[in-house]
């Protein structure tokens, strides 16, 4: 029913099989930097507009395959796509970010949540799958991704971002009952939103853990860390015949990679305060490794991203189990250029680390 | 020529010195959660005017000593002196964070650096300090404080406050070398203004790293650790017969305690992101350890902040070397008897992890 798998080097690197080189492929790649992205978004009129918008969508999922030779596509969307499906009242301010106009705050609140149909209330998401499945004809994956229940939680309960995570924590340590019931809703919200995701075409999954790093070791294992593991455990991990690998990230997380490992998941997102050298050691082999560029190397000129790759491959080392990628989402005001530098670099320097080379 | 020390636990336990019970202070003791922080700060008029009346910044460093038996009192002052001493601009825009009217940012800007002179150009906080050590009459020791050399140049270079440090990282990337040159004027610059603070009466001394976190495991040894050890190996460690503990703290640095524990400090500090049990281990009894509860925990009722207080105490263990603190300043929105409550389960439940009982 679809085209062939032409180049599968991320599937297959997600599972720790031999690879000719690293796959490459970057968080953020369809976004602001580019300017064809930025001409879609003006025809969009807003952010939500190009999310909820499938053609749009698929558009702007597109446009970083064009310009460069990356080895995934990743759905173009935003983890904030079920609070806005719950009808909490999404708005993306400009230069604001986002903000939910009704704050998930007491257990009222809570017990007006609904785990919403993708088939209906996020319709607009599994139409962009399908047709940007339908467009890529088989040239690369497409990873579908949601954000993790604390993570999108975050948002709801303080009504947008947060530096401190004020209400949340106030609610953690003062109702966790209350918490845990919210998680738990978002939980089933997230596993019927991943598996639709994966019904239409997804064929990798990415757990977003933004803002995972904000806990304590305990808070993070109880208020986290088991939702990303029920999710590991409940979600669809086979469709068309092939495995669909999870990676599970959780942002400033590099200390816990090692509880991380044992959660369920194929791999794991690192970012770059920790080195893939620390990260492939506490994690022993159980899992592929995800990263972990500073996406602020891209600033600098591309003799230096060039040595910065060198390094975070030389970081990794030799076998099987890394897939290319910055440690969070590309700037907004980085030359496309440098990015080209960069998967230009990974292309050139990786082969030496796999065993079946070139 | 000062009155003798009435309540030395906390220079003793930095030194992993026996100690009857767990010391205790707060990061941002002296602040916006007390009402009486808030009447000074409006006879002030702003926070840079607080902050350069010694009168005034000596009045609300006492304030917290008055309302809890903490065994610290810690200077109030700012990060950003050294910058303002600079005649770089510093401004506080309310709501708005610290802003820096003439960034650093190229080679002219690094070249037009100098190292202020604390006796003239930072002389209010000298005087501050000799008159919080007046006014303390031996109550318990002064702390005095300075930014890290990298987490003051981030706002000198960024300009302000950032959460992607994109122009110092552009720098670190592009031109280290020039990035070096800055951070050393700082360096030399934080050493002497240390030094004059320690003359003036400061009994302990801690550095804060803010946002060494941000980087790297490589950068971070490069740009952030090196000048705070060159710091801990210049600074004067003895005053008035007695040793002058220096505590390091990096937000975000729990992978990194090994290595900070082997820079020269007598104490790191450590946010709520790592257990003090890990801390322990990783520090192999080098150092002495202030932290680590989530200051989001004084949101709870009394008795979760009970609980979450055992649980520290708990993790750090027997043994000596532990000053109790939040792992980051206190906010500000707290109800001021909910530190009550902490401070109070320090003095309740440490005893028990001390040999020399009650």
């Amino acid at each position: 029913m679809s085209a062939p798998l032409a180049n599968d080097l991320l599937l297959r690197a997600l599972l720790r099989e031999p690879t000719p080189r690293t796959p490459v492929w970057m968080m953020r790649q369809a976004g602001r930097y580019l300017p064809e992205y930025r001409a879609t978004r003006a025809k969009a009129g807003s952010f939500l507009a190009l999310c909820t918008n499938p053609e749009l969508a698929c558009e702007v999922t597109l446009q970083p395959l064009e310009r460069y030779p990356l080895d995934a596509a990743i759905l173009f969307s935003d983890i904030l796509t079920i609070p806005h499906a719950m009808k909490l009242g999404l708005e993306f301010e400009a230069g604001e970010g986002p903000k939910i106009a009704r704050p998930v705050r007491t257990a009222a609140d809570v017990d007006a949540l609904f785990v919403p149909d993708p088939a209906s209330d996020l319709r607009y998401v599994i139409d962009a799958v399908a047709l940007i499945r339908r467009e890529l004809g088989g040239r690369v994956p497409l990873i579908g991704f949601a954000g993790s229940p604390w993570t999108v939680g975050t948002y709801m309960v303080e009504g947008g971002g947060s530096r401190t995570f004020d209400h949340i924590k106030r609610m953690m340590y003062g109702e966790p009952a209350l918490l845990h019931k919210m998680l738990e809703v978002v939980t089933r919200a997230t596993i019927e939103y991943l598996n639709a995701q994966v019904a239409a075409g997804a064929q990798a999954l990415m757990v977003f853990d933004t803002w995972g790093g904000a806990l304590s070791p305990a808070t993070y294992r109880e208020f986290s860390l088991r939702y990303m593991a029920y999710i590991a455990a409940e979600v669809t991990r086979e469709n068309e015949g092939r495995r669909v690998p999870l990676v599970l990230f959780t942002k400033g997380g590099g200390a816990w990679l090692p509880e991380m490992a044992a959660a369920g998941a194929d791999a794991l997102g690192v970012d770059w305060t920790t080195d893939l050298a620390t990260a492939r050691a506490a994690t022993a082999g159980k899992v592929a490794l995800q990263g972990n560029l500073d996406p602020c190397v891209l600033y600098a000129a591309p003799k230096v991203i060039e040595a910065e790759v060198a390094r975070v491959l030389a970081s990794f080392g030799h076998g099987e189990g890394h897939v290319f990628n910055l440690g969070h989402g590309i700037h907004q005001d980085v030359d496309p250029a440098h990015a080209g530098a960069m998967i230009a670099a990974v292309h050139a320097l990786s082969p030496q680390y796999h065993r079946e080379e070139g």
